[in-house]
């Protein structure tokens, strides 16, 4: 069916691959726990352990008698771990020789490595959470915001489906309409067809709703780039690392430095935000900046949703008016402790004082959501693209019918355009999958969930 | 009494802090159930939840109302857990917002992010484990090879405890002897006392065995650092993947990667080895070589263990004598599969067919354990320089109280001496411990453990 083996006892590493206190390696497959059970080691036979429970045992090497690892080992049975399958969690010591080893004795019971996403589909298949809670599992653990983390959460408890649900209905009530008229009218839109035009026009808004969202949600998960440009004396790298700062996010952390620019993440407003500053441009001498540096400036400027200009209100005559006027720019005078003045159009901000920077943290975030209409952070957002697809594709076959029924065309053409949504959001919650959506959707995750 | 408060209710990621499917936050300390049960959300009270088991559930902010993940929560009740005190471990999802929100939940119920081995020191507090043990597990964490490993768990099971038990037994059995002396005589060691020489000469021999097996334990833990030289023709390189190749280790891979030399992590004969590639140099103009190459060439040989000097088969004229000499050096004649050549002294070596690897391999262990009598790895080995000291303290003890019973010397002193030895050997295992010994042992380990 498709790339995956879905019957097999799986393996897999479920936390990060480095030294730390505890790791967690997973299992999942009906008759697991007995495949484990031979390298147990325990007062209790771990076979007989109840579900929700857990078992601190010894893991040894059957085949040498060797002693893997101290464990604490929790059985789920009769549906109601996370695959919905038989599965056990073993907690083990966090040492990376420890894990390995963990790792080849699962391998050396039988069981079969993980593939990407693999625990979550069988989840899907086994009825524990629909598609757009599959991809939501993902996007959750992808986050790279606190706003975007709630976003993923709310679909992951199924706000996103239960919505889809609703317009299904309404959908599937506009169908049975239709049907009853396809069995006793001669197939024509006659006069006396009550066509339900309102119920029709409120499933597409709704339904555009969602897909509108989609904007919002990819702001919200995969963040915007802002580039501090300015004259190399405005005090770019010292706003850079106020934004640091004051983000306080352990997530935060400058990479990438070069000559060229230092890059970091931080968050703004919820927003994660990609932030460069080009004041290593400032160690070029005058010929390289003129070959490569310029070059580079552009690039990136070019790449940017936002730019924020820092002036220096002690010295404003440097200012690049062609960086200034572009509409993605955000004008700053730094320095309003030491100058008291104003510009057109400019934010008056003092990095030493703090004054300002509340407004434009405001003003950035206002920008980056003005025309994603953002207000509400756990209202239903998507960020998927392929969700976002099965959306409009379900918009589209509802305008067809809608156009169909205004143009009086016979009603099974429309019955066929109804079917058609309702097949785009059958596929989008996964009550019709192919081979392709399936490895689509859980190729992207990562090995263990 | 040190800078660990033992009382108040700890948290912390016990997993790494990196992108993975789950995450588990620990929680420790009396009342902790209760206060997590201010941010969860279930079918079940936790707080009724029985030890051993798990509550699948939701983690609500209770200041804002907001879900910040699903989880699976386990309780530990009745000294079961870790810590031998009320704790939890909070599975969530492992995206690095997600923890972070965790954390930050954690934070604002009024728990304290737990200092470096927080949660093994009140294992140890609680008697869950002695210092042994307790060393053992971030020595198990620690363990950069499979026999380092395999020796950390020995102990961590309690190997060293047992033994240290057993020849205290031995020891406790000389004092009451001499008690008895003590008390009935006038003191001095008279024609009639039958001092038990032997039992001492046993518990001597047997503490002297346990110190002795510190270079092995320290060979199987920090490993050795092997340096490839040799002319530029000779194959270094293709010996030093060939190396990484056959270890198929996970833990392997280069970094550091330099003009100068390569380095990687890789494990001979169960020893981790830090393997050096001098190959960089050739890379190298002559006067480059001159100036700043050998020094550092020489310095890396300096700072080996031992030195693998690969010498070309087919042209054996360029042969640096001064390192084959070096008594830290295991001499190979490389492409054995072209010239059918012997050289006195040179193992004959094949990285294209893979003849002699496998005994430059034995070799090499042979060489590394020579001085370390290390046969059987599942034999009691220690790794920690504390213990040797203290076992140490405890022989020297052990001999002066030989050395006064040989002098005649009156038997309290002999008494002393001996007592000496049982405090030593109480502040090994932990039964006698101050501040600092505390923090020296425990401030080691990570965060989470």
């Amino acid at each position: 069916m498709n790339s995956y083996n879905t019957t097999d006892a799986i393996y897999a590493l479920a936390t990060a691959w480095a030294k730390s206190a505890i790791a967690v390696v997973r299992i999942s497959g009906e008759g697991c726990v007995e495949m484990l059970s031979k390298a147990v080691r325990s007062r209790k036979d771990i076979r007989k352990l109840e579900g929700g429970r857990i078992l601190y045992c010894t893991l040894v090497d059957p085949a040498d008698g060797r002693e893997v690892d101290d464990v604490v080992v929790t059985v789920y049975r009769d549906g109601h771990g996370y695959t919905g399958e038989e599965a056990a969690e073993i907690s083990c010591h966090g040492g990376l020789q420890v894990v390995k080893s963990v790792l080849e004795l699962m391998a050396s019971l039988g069981f079969r490595q993980a593939l990407p996403g693999e625990f979550t589909l069988r989840a899907f298949l086994h009825g524990k959470m629909d598609l757009t809670r599959a991809e939501a599992v993902n996007e959750l653990i992808n986050a790279q915001g606190r706003v975007g983390k709630t976003m993923a959460l709310n679909r992951l408890n199924g706000a996103l489906f239960k919505r889809i649900s609703e317009i299904k209905t309404i959908i599937v009530d506009i169908m049975s309409i239709v049907e009853v008229q396809l069995d006793y009218s001669d197939d024509e839109i006659g006069e006396d067809l009550t066509f339900p035009s309102a119920k029709l026009d409120s499933a597409i808004r709704a339904l555009r709703s969602i897909a509108d969202s989609f904007g919002t949600g990819r702001l919200y998960s995969q963040g915007a780039r802002i580039v501090l440009a300015g004259p190399s004396n405005a005090g770019k790298s010292s706003l850079f690392n106020y934004f640091l700062k004051e983000d306080r996010s352990i997530v935060s952390g400058t990479k990438g430095t070069t000559r060229d620019y230092i890059e970091a993440m931080c968050e703004i407003r919820g927003i994660p935000v990609r932030l460069y500053d080009t004041a290593g441009f400032r160690d070029l001498s005058e010929s390289e900046i003129e070959e490569e540096g310029i070059r580079r400036s552009r690039s990136l400027l070019d790449a940017a949703d936002l730019i924020v200009y820092l002036a220096d209100s002690t010295d404003m005559t440097e200012i690049d008016e062609s960086v200034v006027s572009d509409p993605r720019c955000i004008a700053v005078l730094n320095k309003a402790d030491l100058a008291d003045v104003r510009k057109d159009g400019f934010l008056n901000l003092s990095v030493v004082t703090g004054e300002g920077f509340d407004m434009l943290c405001d003003m950035i975030a206002g920008r980056l959501t003005a025309d994603v209409n953002a207000s509400d952070d756990s209202a239903l957002v998507i960020e998927s693209g392929r969700q976002k697809e099965n959306i409009l594709r379900a918009v589209q076959s509802l305008e067809a019918a809608k156009a169909a029924v205004k143009e009086n065309l016979p009603l099974d053409l429309v019955s066929m355009d109804i079917q058609e949504a309702l097949e785009a959001l059958g596929e989008l919650t996964g009550e019709v999958t192919t081979d392709d959506i399936i490895d689509r959707i859980f190729g992207s995750f990562c090995v263990g969930k």
